[in-house]
């Protein structure tokens, strides 16, 4: 009995088949004595089809004009999804992010969250209705134009509303069981993990994993929502994300008394969209590394791993990674600014990988580092960066490198499972 | 020099090159000094296929949220037809029925227009943008849910935000060149009517004239906004729809001082979706009759033409038309007053059509029956039921002759133009 919020994403809802399928779970979790709020994004590949459209009639449409084409993706999802939930007898009335209340900054195509005022939807539950909101898209505060919130928008969505209506949990359902290890389509044998915390599934997703986007993570966490993730094609419970606090009772509750370990790792995670950029011979003085971080950001360029050589002669390298599709702009930035900064050339690298380990266990296991690098060495594979954070260590590699490394990590940490992972996939995405 | 409101139908906007025609011909408009707001219907087939995904989903989808389904249709076009506008440098912004501040009653499906609040699109004009609205959809003033306009309801929202904006004219663009004497499909030397009146465009689309639809013509007569038909795919000027005597100021200065002749009539029309009911054998009574209509009427059934026979023996059979659609409940609606009404049987034939000749000149030219019926006579074609009105006189045929009976009376007033009709087909549609 409570308040559940359930968002199903593109691949739940492909077709007409899966959105019946949607349709009665839904009306399941309702029957069980629920009250049931849904997020609903657009069809399968609907969204990758309006994009074309826009293609087809013009090579940079206006940012505005996009949110209004791609937000008919999701009217769509939503008005089938209360159709198919009406013809199962129970009363379904889809939203618009508009109608709903989810309020934005005007970042066209990116989206802020700001407010959340679902008068509407409270209104719905209060007659025993079942609302479908849209996800990914709400409304500009100043100037009432429809905006999309980009990648990940729908399960902040959910987020953002199970926070407003003080829901009891957060479902995002999609076509794998829940968070595993590590991605089962590199490693087989991947464990799918039962209890993560906010800041275990932040790292990982903002080191790789897929499963969910941080920004939604992120939102969960500071409103404490707990998130389910859970396939729409199974009944795995899938796994909860909670706070450390709720994460170690659950534990201790499954443990039923025995004194069990937490684990040292809950996931890996391999990123293959980063390249690397090295600033070769930077004067070796105080406020330039400041002033290229500075030319970066103005740039709008997002780091993510930053090292400085040991200088030699008065010069320095600084060696930086950043999502490829940053690479033009980064390199643009800073050969503008090369009379500023006074650096000799830059090397551009888009052959790497990143691979992270993860893991809340990590602050008490001083060991983490040892047995990596133990392991990498033991495989031959050579690291080219290193970072570090309080749960986390992440390594650079050639890229032929990074799969295999994530293999040979999951492996060392004892994540591999007996068998392999069962992930029951809808369309495949 | 003035406010022109543009509509575009759905297969003026088929496709991207479609789009990109229609964005360059708005463009041009703008270019020469005019104000421009548009409106715009979905994309070619989009609402069948709309449809279509609804079936698959629900046998019998609530009204509510196939309006909200459909209305994702011009979302995507105005979305399109913006971008490709802002492709060609000019600044356009599209407003769904909502932001448009068309406000409706809660009929799903076929909602009417109560009120336009045109406020952002008077904002949008004062900027200078052109503002691209999306026809056929509306709010609800008590739900504030999405509502649809139902058939024809895309050339009503144009001319019902002409109204509101106060414009000069409010230009329909189709796939035909304007409103011809006749469906050129059906007599290939039709003529192109320059100008016909209000009441002129009624009684041809009460009466089957597929250009314009009724509603549209009555918010246009009502408002006294001047409606100009024509097509998307030519520079034809098309017809001017106007006032009596507006219609006469152009036409006398169109002859340039020579006197001319106003065209007895201006169109004939044929319908081919009527069928005949025949209640046989009716006491011939006072209020009989009432509570006959009265009981079609609390069926919703709508009715065209009536015939009352002449009386014997204390009883009348009492014929009428109607749409074939209504056929069923009609007949079951007077199945269920038998015993109240008395009759002895119920006669149901569709196989008919009409025909209608409608003219602002017949008011002053006894002689169309006699015309008319002598064509007729002369052709062998017989006449099963008439109706006239001041400026209309309709005639019902076998179906199969109908036809026939179109043809032979476009003849016979001296409608034939000299060659077959130009008529520019973008889709066929």
């Amino acid at each position: 009995m409570g308040l559940v919020v359930q968002k199903y994403g593109g691949s739940s809802v492909a077709d007409a088949e899966s959105i019946k399928r949607v349709a009665r779970r839904i009306t399941e979790t309702v029957n069980s004595g629920n009250e049931v709020v849904v997020v609903v994004s657009a069809m399968g590949d609907s969204t990758d089809e309006l994009t074309d459209l826009a293609k087809g009639v013009s090579p940079n449409p206006p940012a505005r004009e996009l949110d209004m084409l791609l937000t008919a993706g999701e009217r769509i999802s939503m008005a089938l999804l209360a159709m198919a939930i009406a013809d199962l007898g129970l009363h379904a009335r889809s939203y618009t992010g508009s109608q709903a209340g989810v309020i934005t900054d005007g970042s066209h195509g990116s989206a802020k969250i700001i407010d959340v005022t679902p008068g509407r939807i409270q209104e719905a539950i209060g007659k025993g209705h079942i609302p479908i909101v849209a996800g990914f898209q709400g409304v500009s505060a100043d100037s009432k134009d429809v905006t999309t919130l980009g990648r990940g928008g729908s399960d902040t969505t959910a987020v953002a509303l199970a926070a407003a209506l003080h829901a009891d949990v957060c479902e995002i359902y999609t076509d794998v069981d829940g968070v595993f290890t590590v991605d089962p389509r590199i490693v087989p044998r991947a464990r799918l993990v039962p209890v993560i915390t906010y800041e275990e599934m932040l790292e990982l997703s903002a080191h790789g994993a897929k499963i969910l986007h941080l920004r939604c993570v992120e939102y969960a966490r500071r409103s404490s929502i707990p998130i389910r993730v859970r396939s729409s094609f199974s009944n795995h419970v899938g796994t909860l994300v909670t706070s450390d606090k709720e994460a170690a009772r659950l534990l201790a509750e499954t443990s039923e008394g025995d004194t069990v370990e937490q684990a040292i790792i809950s996931g890996v995670a391999s990123d293959m969209a980063e390249a690397k950029i090295t600033i070769v011979g930077v004067p070796d003085e105080p406020g330039i590394a400041a002033s290229v971080f500075e030319t970066l950001a103005d740039a709008g360029v997002n780091l993510d791993m930053i090292v400085q050589n040991v200088s030699s002669a008065g010069q320095t390298d600084i060696t930086f990674t950043l999502p490829m599709a940053d690479g033009a702009r980064a390199l643009a930035a800073l050969e503008g600014r090369r009379d500023g900064i006074q650096f000799a050339s830059l090397k551009y690298d888009d052959a790497i990988g990143k691979v992270s380990l993860v893991g809340a266990g990590m602050r008490s296991y001083p060991g983490v580092s040892a047995v990596t690098f133990r392991a990498l060495a033991e495989a031959g594979i050579n690291v080219e960066m290193i970072s570090t954070s309080e749960i986390r260590i992440s390594i650079v590699t050639r890229a032929q490198d990074a799969l295999r490394a994530t293999q040979v990590l999951h492996t060392a940490f004892g994540l591999d499972s007996d068998g392999e992972a069962v992930v029951y996939a809808g369309t495949g995405r």
